[in-house]
């Protein structure tokens, strides 16, 4: 009988032209579907909660796919998975739900993380942004903590897309010190493509004084994308939490 | 008038052959040499305080060189020289010292930690060696406790070498729980020529249950290099710090 089962991924997105599968190079998900299906011995087709853009890392993304073969024994599939990805893309968590829920419509909350540090380390590379300029993190916690106050984030989105609602419900944002990083984080029901680097890169605006709150303001509610700053570098970001209803993990 | 000063060096040493200038690789020093003769316009040799093998890493190396020139405006001069330098080299401090002071014979000490992890870490790959067995680290830890009970480190010494002596004075050696890794500290006066890896790859046959703490003992007693366990893999290893005596940084 046909199961349907989550996993939970981890990668390193420098390498990789983003999650999606596309012609023009090489993502997470090709590499995912060519190792599961080589190791299921059948063509696995893999939905993923999301996107993330090219050089753009996770620490938790989740996608699902079906197999109809026997029940998969997780910790030895997870070994021999692991074993069979290249170093910068780990399966870390698997388990069978529901044959109907979705890893992208069921997931009702996303939370990303942005990491700026501003001296060079050796061992940072690729793993988060630089910054050269002094930034205000009070004032841009205070614009952070706006964020929450709005729903419509036409602003922040890459154009010409084709999505129908700039809904999104944010749950919190904020930036906070850890050791010698910055780091923010935000979590919402779902997000446009490329908003939290938009908001990131207008955050910086903040930061340096370029951008009042009020003018902060006036950029979300202008809903043009022109308005707001440059999108922030994708080597700060990370996906790093997806969360489902407990619902689907229930096996009738 | 001719002046000395040390430089403070981090690097993540995967990409080079070691420290030291050698015909066959690309090496750390050679690198820092070519990059400082070019900022500074004349030939400038570099004495490191130590060596590290490739691929070890290094949090703080220290390396003393003399200019005549002007006086170096340091903080300009950091700037400058961690822009020429790749992404993988940064140098963090440069400080002016007595003219007699050495990097490597003034060094009073000097601190390695080597890091374990038992799960494939996307984000950790080439920082840290990861193992598939368990290991019992309450046992390590009696072991390495052991370790400041001896002076003459000859089974943990690459053969062949020309050292004169086989004698190192250990101030502390234990492993820590950190997050998701376990990190070994070790700090001596000085090390033979691969010892902290010649160390930790047998404290690893103690962890595994593989040899017991008499045995541990008797290894050391030996003073025979083949009697030891394997060195553990380079990639685990960090030089994390050098200390001096005050007075070298006392101008008169």
């Amino acid at each position: 009988m046909k199961k349907r089962y989550f996993i939970y991924i981890s990668y390193k997105g420098t390498a990789y032209h983003g999650w999606q599968c596309q012609p023009n190079g090489i993502s997470v998900q090709e590499v995912l579907i060519k190792t599961l299906s080589a190791i299921l011995r059948t063509d696995i087709n893999l939905v993923g909660a999301g996107r993330t853009d090219a050089g753009v890392h996770a620490k938790c993304m989740v996608a699902h796919f079906d197999y109809e073969g026997e029940k998969i024994d997780t910790s030895k599939f997870l070994l021999h998975l692991n074993s069979f990805l290249p170093p910068d893309i780990a399966v870390y968590k698997i388990v069978e739900v529901r044959s109907t829920a979705h890893a992208r419509f069921d997931a009702v909350s996303r939370r990303y993380e942005y990491h700026v540090i501003f001296h060079k380390d050796v061992f940072k590379r690729e793993l988060a942004t630089r910054l050269f300029a002094e930034l205000d993190f009070e004032t841009m916690n205070k614009a952070s903590a706006l964020l929450c106050h709005y729903e419509d984030f036409g602003s922040f989105c890459k154009l010409h897309t084709d999505v129908k609602t700039n809904i999104c419900h944010i749950d919190f944002a904020f930036w906070k010190q850890v050791e010698d990083e910055w780091v923010f984080t935000i979590q919402a029901d779902r997000f446009l493509r490329n908003m939290v680097r938009a908001i990131v890169g207008t955050l910086f605006e903040v930061g340096k004084g370029k951008m009042s709150l009020a003018e902060f303001c006036s950029v979300i509610e202008a809903g043009n994308r022109c308005k707001a700053g440059m999108s922030a570098p994708a080597e700060g970001l990370y996906l790093v939490d997806i969360q489902y209803p407990d619902d689907i993990f229930k096996l009738s």
